[in-house]
């Protein structure tokens, strides 16, 4: 996402000559990462766990170093917890229980102790957060920074959320504001932009960017919605203009939005006037969902879901899954995020 | 494990300038990769699969380019070959059945297309040898090739093999060879080493090396044998001196092993006849089993378990979890495979 960033050496707390993990070996390092897993699991060639109740939902994200994140924009600790929020969501935006993740790291023996340790701090933090394991994983050598995070879910059989099931007549509903992630990314970047916001706003939208949170909060209430439940969606991780487009081409229905209906927080407003719209559509990784249900689910979910708003609905069957503006304009995924 | 190696293009069938990812974008590409995943699991936030019946196994496994695999050594099939073959053999050090898996896949945005879909191939062909579906992944940019895989597995409750189920009068077992892996691995850096070997045995190591055969065959094995079942090993891609140490200190037993039992190939005899002791205990990535059993398990897995050979056993308690040789030597890790 935003490449060419340096590979700067991470500043630990002004000590000019952190710990490397190529001072402790790898033997040393597992002692210091198998802390952070339960103790039953660790030290075999994979870990053990009960089998889901219902159907078994996995997910995997990689976070790269210099494209997902940088000491400049993100300290190890917001790392961690980004990575597993990243999946989670996933797991979210399949309305789908978290059970255990693993994951895999790459390091180069420069990087500090310290950094390792934060990270894993982070990782634990979010995961005890939303009541989810973190199980095993494995390490190695690498050029450059990763973080690749395969999650484990569980969901009852044919309740999962999926992008092919909207249907005309849907309500379309986001969970919370968009655009502040990005914002966030701007001011870490850039922190002499977005100057007309107060400090407190600043810190909402860095925070944001640094700590999303996964909106595992509706799976409880999609649970207590009684069989047959239809619903389609699915993160807003890559953009919420990507979100609409996938979901109604993945469905084959041409939907209707109103995109002030977008909601757009106070301090994204305040900070970054001129392209609030803009990143509200396509800045990406807000970790929100999009939904697509009936009404009357549609409405359960409005009034029960913290931040949760209409924006638009499906009108019909469309093949090139058409996303209609008010004034007769096609959304574009163009400005959406590219990965290569 | 060999580093420094020149991050060199890949040649393509002698074509000069091969098609890269980044000229067909994220959308081709994820098009290419999805041919390889079965259509019900594409295109959600996560994959959607059965619950495995009695308990999960999961294990994840990173290859870097530079570090695991090079264009030197590893054509892009066999990088796929190896990503999931070492997986599957964590699954088998578990005594547990395949059932998916995922892939985490860092590229340059100059990897060739070809690349891209020979690693696949490899990855597909590897699973369907061993009934292992490929159900999804994540796709992203990044300054190196990595390969980060999470395989999916399943055992019955009580059964899986660990590390630390070692107990006094069992009988030490490994399923084969081990030191062809190191060898090919050498003969592919060093083509002119090994010239009193055949054409054929340095072609057997070489294959060792690029497609190793996890050893799923002992899992039916075990299934066949009644409660209650105790087995204790682990797959010995660290080499198979750094898997009796880890069994024995797991396990706190001692162990006395007969070293001119492990089994080494006539192939790796001919071609490196100096070291093929020192790779059969250190080379690594062999990807055969270490086991420990009492007598009556142990005899039933070696009339039945090809390659399976006798080579100690478990002679009492011991906190330290000394591995004695023949001579009263201890048997070291300190020639075990160092991630950083």
């Amino acid at each position: 996402m935003f490449s060419g960033l340096p590979d700067s050496a991470s500043p630990q707390n002004g000590d000019p000559s952190p710990l490397p993990i190529s001072a402790i070996g790898e033997a040393g390092l597992l002692q210091i990462v198998q802390r952070y897993c339960p103790a039953q699991v660790v030290g075999d060639d994979a870990a053990v766990l009960a089998a889901p109740e219902g159907q078994l939902v996995v997910t995997t994200d990689v976070l790269v170093e210099g494209v997902h994140f940088s000491d400049l924009t993100t300290p190890a600790h917001a790392v961690g917890w980004r990575a597993v929020a990243a999946n989670l969501s996933d797991l979210a935006g399949m309305g789908s229980r978290p059970q255990a993740l693993v994951v895999g790291l790459g390091l180069p023996g420069s990087t500090p102790v310290a950094w390792v340790e934060e990270l894993y701090q982070g990782m634990r933090d979010c995961c005890a957060r939303w009541e989810c394991q973190l199980v095993g994983g494995d390490l190695c050598r690498s050029p450059h920074r990763f973080v690749a995070i395969t999650a484990l879910g569980s969901v009852q059989p044919g309740r999962a959320i999926q992008r092919r099931r909207a249907q005309p007549g849907d309500w379309l509903v986001v969970t919370g504001p968009h655009g502040d992630a990005r914002a966030g990314l701007e001011l870490l970047l850039h922190p002499e932009q977005g100057s007309s916001a107060t400090a407190a706003e600043r810190e909402q939208l860095i925070r944001a960017h640094q700590y999303p949170r996964p909106r595992l909060d509706l799976v409880p209430l999609l649970e207590g919605i009684p069989d047959p439940l239809r619903i389609a969606g699915m993160d807003t991780s890559d953009g919420l203009a990507d979100a609409l487009v996938q979901v109604c081409q993945a469905s084959g229905v041409a939907a209707r939005i109103e995109v002030e209906r977008i909601p757009i927080s106070e301090a994204l407003r305040q900070a970054f006037p001129a392209q609030a719209w803009e990143w509200a559509l396509y800045g990406g990784e807000d970790f929100e969902l999009l939904l697509s249900a009936e009404v009357s689910v549609a409405k359960h979910l409005l009034e029960r879901l913290p931040g949760a708003v209409w924006i638009g609905e499906v009108t019909g069957w469309d093949p090139q899954g058409t996303v209609w503006l008010k004034d007769g304009q096609a959304l574009s995924r163009q400005q959406a995020f590219q990965h290569f």
